[in-house]
């Protein structure tokens, strides 16, 4: 395995640290549009999918039933930051099938978001499931469940009937098998399943175009799309680049980080799913890949295009805040005509 | 450039992500003991070389005439984690030529550690340059321009007569060439300089045996190494890999890690100097792959050696604590007969 340099990580003018990955993008018929390094690759999507895993909270019927709009839907998609915001959204949805942060089965954490860590510490209480970065899924999983009036104990493990239906959707969406060999678990311990690179950019596509999935799951992947698009703060947070990505074109770009330097996106008006993984899992690498590559996908739009290139190199701050080197994008990457 | 790959992280048992690197290992008359990947290669080495950094407060004899201890040396080499003992013994090195906090030109942060970061944020209290984990090094650079009668405002500053000490004790120890051409600014403000690995094992052999330095030189470098081999929690930190690998030893380990994945370490007993890089720059690879060097070169010891193997192979844990993977050194540093 030897993928290409993707990213450079420059302190000054020299470079001090390289980052080697993958992308592919493709058409919801699987054709790719453009490979680079190893598209057959095996990789854990993490939480890159977890819109392909709201779709049972979707086509249940449990996110009619509980009333759930724009904000829920995001937050079942999100990988959030810990904001009050989020953990008001999960416990309410929580709420909704009389359960509370117990049920959650994903573990706590302190937030990742730096202020809502400090204003939790200042609150003298500890840190719940709720500010678990992956609630708002879990909560959807649970929501699923009472909806259908299944024992929801339980739920995060391979042979409860929810995982069972998470796998059967990844499976529909992406083409690829989901079993247990090729299965592991997650952060949050649910199973995650190491599936081909490009088969989650043909999942994408198919996700955003709903072409080649059945109607009913193509409108309840195309909600929850547009759901994630349309509350970007619910499916991330104020300090994260998936954010400020999605707010660039609102409704045009939809993108979702997992763990180890994974992401997933998508974009609808040119029915193309993007999926990418970091060799060595840097989040800071996976973000200039990805800003990289819908750059240049969207070069059509002179401005956006060049808003999402400028987003691809960040500086590289000093503790006093001043620019001491630059994040940038290389290789394939950096030539705009690459696809 | 491709490095190989020394370190591997699984979960379940696939791979999810690698780590490639290069690693030095020298004796003090230059004479390497090994090589993996390119040792010549020019990196940052950051934080790893603070205790030579720390050379010219002892030998302008202001840690004496201040009557510094192991634990005020340690500090001035370390990168602390923002613990209340690391931040009242810089207050404390600050206090003694009367200045405080704000002398320090190496910026603010939260502390690295949880627990100090929940703590301070509970006490109401905003994170102040004592708690960056640079102020001991910054502390010691003050208390040397004011036992030098210098003026010390600006001393973070290329051209300071403080940075000219560095550059003069980092060329003198290294045999590296330091300038304005290799010269970059670290995350704390003073500069750092690309210089070969090599020279970097070459120098921290030198550090441990004394030879090829003054013999001023030599005793100041062999105290800073032993004030850090007998206050680990100094130099680091209660949940960085530094203390422990020096507590598996007292008094025959000394390892400094630094930003980007970099690595110093020196085994006095052998003579050896230890430098490596992690070419993306993550501190986990960087602990594996020091971990795993330490405990070839040490094979001697059967007990010691297979402790430091078993820490190059931390689990990867869910959130709620449970394994679910593993990281662990591969290739040339997984074979125990390598040198």
């Amino acid at each position: 395995m030897s993928e290409p340099v993707l990213v450079e990580v420059l302190r000054g003018d020299r470079v001090e640290s390289v980052h080697r990955g993958a992308v592919v993008v493709a058409e919801a018929d699987g054709r790719s549009v453009l490979e680079i390094g190893d598209a057959a690759q095996l990789v854990f999507p993490r939480s890159a999918v977890k819109s392909i895993q709201a779709l049972p909270l979707v086509e249940s019927g449990a996110a009619d039933a509980l009333g759930f709009g724009a904000r829920e839907l995001a937050l079942a998609c999100a990988s959030h930051r810990g904001e009050a915001a989020h953990v008001e959204c999960a416990a309410s949805m929580l709420a909704g099938v009389g359960l509370n942060a117990d049920a959650l089965e994903c573990g706590a954490h302190w937030p990742f978001n730096q202020d809502a860590m400090v204003a939790l510490a200042r609150s003298g209480k500890q840190p719940s499931t709720l500010h678990n970065n992956c609630s708002g899924k879990h909560s959807g999983f649970l929501c699923t469940c009472r909806h259908m009036r299944l024992e929801h104990r339980g739920y995060s493990g391979f042979a409860h009937p929810m995982q069972a239906m998470l796998r059967e959707a990844m499976q529909d969406v992406t083409g690829a098998r989901h079993d247990e060999a090729n299965s592991a678990i997650d952060g949050c311990s649910i199973p995650t399943h190491a599936i081909p690179l490009k088969s989650l950019a043909y999942g994408f596509a198919r996700m955003a175009t709903g072409k080649g999935l059945s109607p009913g799951r193509a409108a309840a992947a195309k909600r929850l799309l547009a759901a994630c698009m349309a509350e970007p703060f619910f499916v991330s947070g104020s300090d994260v680049l998936d954010m400020p990505l999605m707010q660039a074109a609102p409704g045009r770009i939809f993108v979702k980080s997992g763990a180890e330097g994974m992401f997933c996106a998508a974009l609808p008006e040119l029915g193309l799913g993007i999926a990418l993984k970091c060799d060595d899992g840097a989040g800071r690498a996976g973000e200039a890949m990805v800003a990289a590559v819908l750059s240049v996908l969207l070069k059509d739009d002179l401005e956006l295009s060049a808003k999402l290139a400028e987003m691809a190199r960040p500086a590289v701050p000093s503790r006093r805040g001043v620019p001491v080197g630059q994040i940038r994008p290389v290789g394939a990457l950096s030539r705009p005509d690459c696809p």
